[in-house]
């Protein structure tokens, strides 16, 4: 019987007994006690920084997460977005546990196994300078040719892509689990020219890409940037799917004249897909992945060439990887307060919808030696986060045919405008928030609404006066803002705002809304990147060895991200880094 | 008898007695006990921000600057590059004395009178956010139509054209005195089609003054905005003299492809000849000027145009003023570390060129209502201040001809070059600096390097070899220097670096030798504007009511600016911004 059945057992005898156990109050001790360190770990011990060995030591006894899996209960870890990740993202051996999921989530759960453990400092709670330079005094304790630095989609893409070069390739992440930002995006990939469009009949043009990317962001972005993007993100959804990433359906987003952000079949959220997917063609090409290891300072020497960077492992310290090339893919700032405070206060008491990684390391870091920044202070509102919290109600719902509505309950603004133009609309209604309403045809139709449903976000009402009434909304605004709606749907012209694309109109019960709001969403600004995905110093030179692709840059998108350009960057820029990363390290 | 003789003898008799004195350290004590407190004050005694009253009382009995000047003093106060400025910048009446040049200079005075007085906490000691709502709460205590933030060249030049369009002004400066960096700066005014460049038989064109500031800001300038700065420059030139500047002069700055920077006659700074100019003219035309005055927030309203503003007077306290116009004139924010530190670390640690009131306060009030920034993160580090000191050592010392050299006595680059490209070459050099050598040909031709002589900056050899020895350069190094360079001058052609244009060559004993390193010297990034001088919000949207010009916007200088282009933007966008303002008010 494997241990999985054994833990809600264990777990409740722990939790029950109260006094009896109250001596074992972290999971190490009670391991030890019932069997040995070696429980948990090898003999001598010595644990990585991505605690490998403890992670399948955990699996061996309680199995695998598929098995762990538990639908009785409402919120299952075993089954989350988060997909396959280490145990001890939670669980902890010597402290306190921590419920990873309310990183974002308020989920109101019974307490973990050995909850009272004891409370550490954090591993990774800030940069020892000395520590720092001792690390560099000391030189490389290993070296490689490509050391790419975060493992979200930017920083898989670029590490297959140095790999499939010739290279060899460490890859480091500061997070107990991969992904960043990318593992949590919904929306999907941007791409013209696929088999997919051609399959759903869609006509679009490379032209149509970047014309659509430039006016989005306000003409301000780098165009040669941007016709890489258009003309290899074809190649780049085919890259997905050639290790196995499903991106069958086709959606619109904002700012786009036609069908062109792919997606998994079925409605499932893109970035789970994209990351399990990378991981495990990662796996699968034996590219060393290091977890809970992050990149701290970045290593020039005289003549200015970075030559690696100095890590902080959670169990091994600072120590110096040597490197020819390395690849910033670090991601944004969008939870670095100070970073948002300073350069655009404005949004300093907004809410984030950024997973907790996205603090700027690689901004930071790169400034620090002399890169150069394009539009820094450029940072995207998501119009619609769920009010008060950190999820995000993707575009999608509105692209599939949801309205939004006032606190009265009165249209504003097509739904389909940019994110900049519907935050800053949203901004200027009474109380600073929306409601997204749609009916029963587009809870059927949209997985991720019944996924809001799941996280009791979403208010209901047999009838529009009852939505009205349960959301607080003017019962005759919104009831003639649905009437008129279903008559633009009808005659296909939206008189009032404009909305090019109706999918839907809303007439079958029961009706719906959630409560939104903007959050930060993008950092478009960053390090400053030519063509090559080479970072520039402040001369607009390539600084010798560096690269960088993702969020972390500047230039794509201008003042104002399009919704599926992201993971596009992520892609298209991810494998530019890797490969010219691989060839600058195989030419030295 | 004038007290002006009186004081150094009191002076004397305070600091020799001692003890007899010791009961009256302060200078308001003393002028109580010798009269009453109506020495200084009015009665009922009611201090000014700009301390006016008081300061007319000192001169009526101790004289005007120009009869206190004492040419028998090595440094004197009373006879600076600041010209007629408040008394009380430096004497205080019931505090400790500041002498304020050793805010940029380390002159060995002999303590000032009354220098045991009590310390006091600066009345400027950071912003005191409950004051500041309570004043907005309180609504405007007077209401102006235009108010002018920052009394330096854009302030002034804004205020007068304001005045010139009929609207009522009122100018605030958070310093004792006016002038800002403008009042220290040395080069001069770029500008094409004067009668100045027809005098001296230089043919420029509207296009070459547009490319050049294009290519030294690497294509990165709003073409915009550089097209207006050229085709106004040459008005804005008319304008001072109509003020009564003298700019009879002409020189080539960094980066220009012919002499377009216009100084006055004889070698004087700039920034003293224009300042006093428009300080006279805004006497003259009484607009209300008011100094120790901080602005400290911008107050919009509901719909997000700005009524006005909360000054801190030294004085008076917090107060709002309620304006239709405000025109932003604040500098740049090359005196801010913590601003530097974020946008620019890699300068840190260098010293800045700038007065010390550029602390970036126009940028950090408009970035809080939500104006958005243009290249904010773009600073220039000037390539020769004086090596430990904040002192420029001018572009103009080159442009009249003198050469570059390293430690060794080694040129490296063109001395022509733009600012950018030779403070980054500098910091390439053996210990990160450099030095400025030149003969007595120059030392008579630029009264600047006698200026500098003055502040005991150079360094002298009556032969090259032993300028070599006085300087720890290599005497070898240093003779073949100048031989090969007296052959280029000679046959016009720079064969090393490609100077383009070398007046004079060194010949001529004694020698003289300066060090420098690049220090902070302008902002180039700051508040985005449109070609109105309107402030533009995050959807690039003028913010009504909010105009800006000179060092605090972006925009006109790219990633680069070139010597002289900083005072012609504020001449002319400070004449295009206090215009608008005007308009804007009076429409109102």
């Amino acid at each position: 019987m494997k241990l999985k059945y054994l833990v809600s057992a264990m777990a409740l005898v722990v939790l029950s007994s109260g006094t009896a156990m109250a001596k074992t109050p972290d999971m190490g001790s009670f391991h030890a006690d019932m069997g040995s360190c070696q429980s948990c770990h090898a003999k001598p011990i010595k644990v990585t920084d991505s605690e490998t060995h403890e992670n399948a030591q955990c699996k061996s006894c309680h199995g695998e997460y598929a098995e762990l899996a538990n639908d009785k209960l409402q919120f299952d870890p075993h089954n989350s977005h988060l997909g396959d990740i280490n145990c001890t993202s939670c669980h902890k051996g010597h402290e306190e546990p921590k419920f990873y999921c309310n990183e974002c989530h308020s989920f109101d759960i019974k307490p973990m196994p050995f909850s009272d453990a004891k409370k550490k400092k954090s591993w990774d709670d800030g940069w020892d300078q000395d520590k720092i330079q001792k690390a560099i005094a000391a030189g490389p304790s290993e070296t490689t040719q490509v050391l790419v630095v975060g493992a979200g989609s930017a920083g898989f893409n670029a590490s297959l892509a140095a790999k499939k070069a010739g290279a060899n390739v460490i890859l480091v992440d500061k997070a107990p689990f991969s992904g960043g930002n990318s593992m949590i995006s919904a929306g999907g990939m941007n791409a013209v020219g696929t088999k997919q469009q051609t399959a759903h009949g869609v006509e679009d043009k490379v032209e149509w890409f970047i014309e659509d990317a430039m006016k989005g962001g306000r003409q301000q972005n780098d165009i040669k940037l941007v016709t890489i993007l258009a003309e290899q993100s074809a190649d780049g959804v085919q890259w997905l799917e050639s290790l196995g990433a499903n991106l069958d359906d086709l959606k619109r987003s904002g700012g786009a004249r036609v069908d062109r952000t792919h997606r998994p079949h079925g409605g499932k959220s893109s970035g789970p897909e994209i990351i399990d997917t990378l991981r495990k063609a990662a796996k699968e090409q034996g590219i060393d992945t290091r977890l809970n290891s992050r990149v701290v300072k970045l290593v020039v020497n005289d003549d200015h060439s970075v030559v690696g960077a100095v890590v902080h492992g959670k169990h091994t310290g600072y120590y110096m990887i040597g490197a020819k090339s390395v690849v910033l893919a670090t991601g944004g700032y969008g939870m670095n307060k100070e970073m948002i405070a300073y350069y655009r206060p404005t949004m300093k008491d907004m809410t984030s919808s950024n997973n907790i990684t996205a603090t700027g390391d690689g901004v930071l870091m790169a400034k620090e030696i002399g890169a150069s920044m394009t539009d820094i202070d450029w940072v995207q509102a998501h119009p619609t986060v769920g009010k008060d919290s950190r999820i995000l109600i993707s575009e999608t719902v509105r692209g599939v045919g949801a309205v939004m509505v006032n606190k009265d309950g009165n249209r504003f603004i097509s739904e389909l405008t940019t994110r900049d133009k519907a935050s800053d609309a949203i901004l200027k209604q009474p109380g600073q928030f929306a409601w997204i309403i749609f009916d029963n045809q587009l809870y059927k139709k949209a997985k991720m609404v019944r996924g809001y449903d799941h996280l009791e976000m979403l208010y209901k009402g047999d009838t529009v006066e009852q939505l009205a009434k349960s959301t607080g909304m003017k019962v005759a605004d919104l009831a003639k803002t649905v009437s008129d709606y279903n008559g633009y749907v009808a005659s296909g012209k939206d008189t009032a705002f404009g909305r090019a694309d109706m999918p839907l109109n809303m007439t079958q019960s029961p009706y719906y809304a959630v409560k939104v709001a903007p959050g930060i969403h993008h950092t478009m600004g960053g390090v400053a990147i030519n063509t090559t995905a080479s970072v520039l110093d402040l001369q607009s030179k390539p600084i010798d060895g560096l690269f960088a692709a993702g969020e972390v840059t500047g230039g794509v998108h201008g003042y104002n991200r399009l919704g599926g350009n992201a993971i596009a960057d992520t892609v298209v820029f991810g494998r530019i880094a890797g490969d010219n990363a691989a060839k600058h390290a195989l030419d030295k």
